[in-house]
């Protein structure tokens, strides 16, 4: 593929990353395997809506009138045994694949691999996707979530930085409640990306008696001090923000200064040094020389501003501040793992890097599988590079337990 | 060695690593080689100032009253053939190898190789070492330099931002005028670590019938758009504390805010992913869980605070910003460089991966060698590893060309 071709479909997705879309062309990225005979149309897809009327969080806390969007693909079998739920990654949101409207401009995040005929082939899966709680986008008209933009029933105002801390294992029991509503019982597959790839974790070792295989991308069993330092940083951005308020700014200026940093930050962080030489120093005006002033900047400048704005129109600060919490927190004792797992890591990946994936193939030994994702990609591998496990993940999903 | 002497060390490292002093025990990190036969003891050495009257910049600026210290060890032979220049990394001083005073806790950050008998031998070289202009380090009471919290004379104020930008040539130039002062006419080697291998590569390419050899310890030839990106975020972290005030704070509450999340980032970003698992997910305070409350943090966050406290101490906001587009600005022409090289890259280093030394390995081809550092302390192997490549400096320095 040509620099040029690189840079621009890059940059694109870099910019997508946030909306949890990517474009169909995506295949670009590595060939469908010639064994996977997929339609390249995505399907229609219908978002919609669950409540609780209360939910207890691990710390004990109680939430009223929780509600979370959720979507799914392919048809339930009669003894509901063909689920495979798909769990996103921290600026994700239910929207793994398909769209909502024919003229919608993309599809979700995985539509290269979920649909039919596809790695996860939804003419024999049941596949069904749920936003978390207090999810990134919470302004995004597509993106049902609970958290602290939300009006706490009890004050009639929003939670802001009152709303219970919540986990993991909280996201993954607002999941078991939605699939209970449906009569669904067992997971054939729990299969998520980075934050995706922890809550399938939490999931089989909270529940292993749901859950049959476990598919971790670009995951890890716990976050890391390297992590936790990261979201520490990230944070502290947003929380310096004098907009900020101590969380209490719905209604006036909301810290949108520290948001786009912090996100700025997570964006390069999903790259890698490798890959992220995209417009080779050029200048963002020819006729500015950065040696000339400090207003003159170079184009990566400007296109990650693009990116930080991009993203910050549909997220909200203090939910950025929780789900790093619920990140931060993330830990599971890798002996109550009894499903099989399937690792993918990508190679160039410096924010959850191969060795993590490694360490729990080390670990419980049995009844894992690794395959690690090429590619100068880094943590975003785990979109531009899954079309090269496509086949490991098919066969992995088909195999008889 | 054990995971505690490793934490601790490495922990105390990263604090000194503003202050561009290590301990000399730090020859823990690699065994010294038996065909160094060196003494432990640090040298004593003098820190002198260094004045030029006027100098005019790159950029075509006059800056008058330029003062930069600088210290040397060894002794200058009759013919002044046999001088090294060292340059300094970002947040570095001239303070390279010896101890100010018998009393000092700390020698120089590469004491383990310069000294009698070392990979950098003082019984044999006269070894230089200058502060750079806008020097991070302002506030240090050991280093001199001219920068943005100068007085101007023209004014009787501090410049803030009315400070000329500079460029790696400008530090270069300062350097050579100080050399020429001392009557200096070649150089038998320029060596540095990460900003300060720029500054040797900009010696050999501006120079390059003064410069005889170069070593580039985690270096690059130009800062790509990965560095770029870095550093467009760490400044943007200063100029968005609103205490920052244009740069114009001297006298008033300075942006320390800003800064110290700011040196936070660099600190992460000089380690790696494989290293950072000091404290293993240890809470700050035992009795206070994370879970529980946004306050209650894990030990990883108060360490990383710690040392960016430690750092904002000496450094200076606006000195930052000038060496951040310093560093952006770096690019050479590799075809202009005619002197020997030695790369010596660091194997996990995410900031300056070995990639770019290989690139400039690929595209020089002849007199070039390179010897990769190995360990998983990422770009602070320059520090931490230093011993590994101390027998290669070592033979490097003495062929004759």
């Amino acid at each position: 593929m040509s620099c040029i071709k690189t840079f621009l479909i890059a940059t694109i997705l870099l910019q997508l990353c946030f909306l949890g879309a990517i474009p169909s062309q995506a295949t670009d990225f590595g060939p469908q395997h010639p064994e996977i005979k997929a339609t390249q149309q995505s399907a229609l897809v219908e978002k919609k809506s669950f409540s609780l009327p209360s939910f207890t969080t691990v710390g004990g806390k109680t939430i009223k009138n929780v509600q979370v969007g959720w979507e799914s693909y392919g048809t339930l079998n009669k003894d509901k045994s063909n689920v495979i739920l798909i769990t996103h990654f921290f600026a994700g949101t239910s929207h793994a694949a398909g769209k909502y409207s024919a003229d919608d401009e993309l599809p979700g995040y995985w539509d290269t691999i979920i649909g039919p005929g596809k790695a996860v082939d939804t003419d024999k899966f049941f596949v069904i996707s749920c936003d978390t709680l207090v999810n990134l986008n919470a302004k995004d008209p597509r993106v049902i979530t609970t958290g602290p933009s939300s009006i706490n029933p009890d004050t009639g105002q929003r939670y802001g930085m009152d709303f219970p801390i919540v986990t993991m294992c909280d996201f993954v029991n607002v999941q078991k409640a939605l699939l209970e509503s449906l009569g669904i019982k067992k997971l054939h597959t729990v299969m998520g990306a980075s934050m995706g790839a922890m809550q399938a974790f939490e999931w089989a070792t909270s529940y292993p008696e749901m859950v049959e295989r476990v598919i971790s991308v670009v995951g890890a069993a716990q976050a890391n001090d390297w992590l936790i330092a990261w979201f520490d940083i990230s944070s502290d951005l947003i929380r310096q923000d004098p907009e900020w308020n101590k969380g209490d700014y719905y209604g006036h200026k909301e810290p949108v200064t520290g948001l786009k940093s912090a996100l700025k930050m997570m964006t390069l962080q999903a790259g890698s040094p490798l890959n992220l030489d995209l417009h080779r120093r050029e200048w963002t005006d020819h006729n500015k020389n950065p040696l000339d002033n400090f207003d003159n900047t170079f184009k990566v400048e400007t296109t990650l501003k693009k990116i930080s704005e991009k993203g910050a129109e549909y997220a909200d600060a203090n939910h950025f501040l929780y789900l790093a919490k619920a990140s931060q927190l993330f830990s599971i004792n890798l002996d109550l793992l009894k499903a099989p797992v399937l690792l993918l890591p990508a190679e160039t990946d410096i924010l959850l890097p191969p060795v993590l994936s490694e360490k729990i193939l080390d670990t419980i030994k049995n009844g894992v599988e690794l395959v690690t994702m090429k590619g100068t990609y880094g943590h975003l591998g785990f979109i531009f590079s899954i079309n090269q496990v496509a086949l490991s993940i098919k066969s992995f999903l088909n195999r008889e337990q």
